[in-house]
């Protein structure tokens, strides 16, 4: 009886995001914004071959686009990407983490001028470190938590 | 090397959640304030057996209390909890909708006395007809959407 209970069908066509960080499936979803009337597939803190912890995303009949995989990586940079087509992975890539990101965060600084109801949309920059920052544009304030700074 | 991806591995222990509305899981993971440090498998829109769709709820080494599963009940009444230990299913059981459920809903009236900043936990019932329909035991206001009420 478990068997029919645990067993995921084989995805024809859609996309699986492995690799993500261990507990930030959801957060995934919420920059994809994927309503909940897909057909989804989530693994939290699923055992890594490798070792450790990651979650999985699978969500069918949706090929992700660049734009979106970047998204992705705006919170879990090491995710990979892979889009299936007709039960084959057709593409597999690395999400890239964007360099500017408008619209999708918002600055953890009350006094930032984005912040202030004025008609200005959130701008941050990836900083040039290797620490996966981001600085906002208008007052120069690291995020600290990046999920938590998702509109 | 699809297959690799889209394994979900046999849960040893833990429980089930099965049959519960397609689209409710995430709520369904709201009402039992799952933290998301546990192994879990999501199964959003899933394809069921008799046809319909279903979302399917996998815990691992969490066994859910009768009180917890009426939670559960409370959004999603049809839904079966399975408890497995040892790889096997040890007991099986539907979730059982509350009575009367304290503390866990809000009104969706704002001149209900519960929603006055008075020292009141929200109380409702079940009504006592089949529509699955909980009644505020202050106001006597019905709850029209659960899942948007649960605080």
């Amino acid at each position: 009886m478990q068997e029919n209970l645990m067993k995921v069908q084989r995805i024809e066509h859609g996309t699986v995001v492995d690799h993500i960080l261990p507990g930030m499936a959801f957060d995934v979803l919420r920059v994809l914004r994927m309503s909940n009337d897909r057909s989804m597939s989530i693994l939290i803190n699923s055992h890594s071959r490798k070792g450790g912890k990651k979650d999985i995303l699978k969500i069918e009949d949706v090929e992700l686009s660049a734009q979106e995989a970047s998204r992705v990586a705006l919170i879990s940079p090491q995710a990979t990407i892979n889009i299936i087509v007709g039960g084959k992975v057709v593409r597999k890539f690395n999400a890239e983490a964007p360099k500017v990101v408008r619209g999708v965060l918002t600055c953890s600084n009350p006094n930032c001028i984005s912040n202030q109801n004025e008609p200005v949309t959130t701008e941050f920059r990836l900083g040039p470190d290797d620490g996966h920052r981001y600085v906002c544009s208008y007052c120069e304030r690291d995020i600290v938590d990046l999920a938590k700074r998702i509109r």
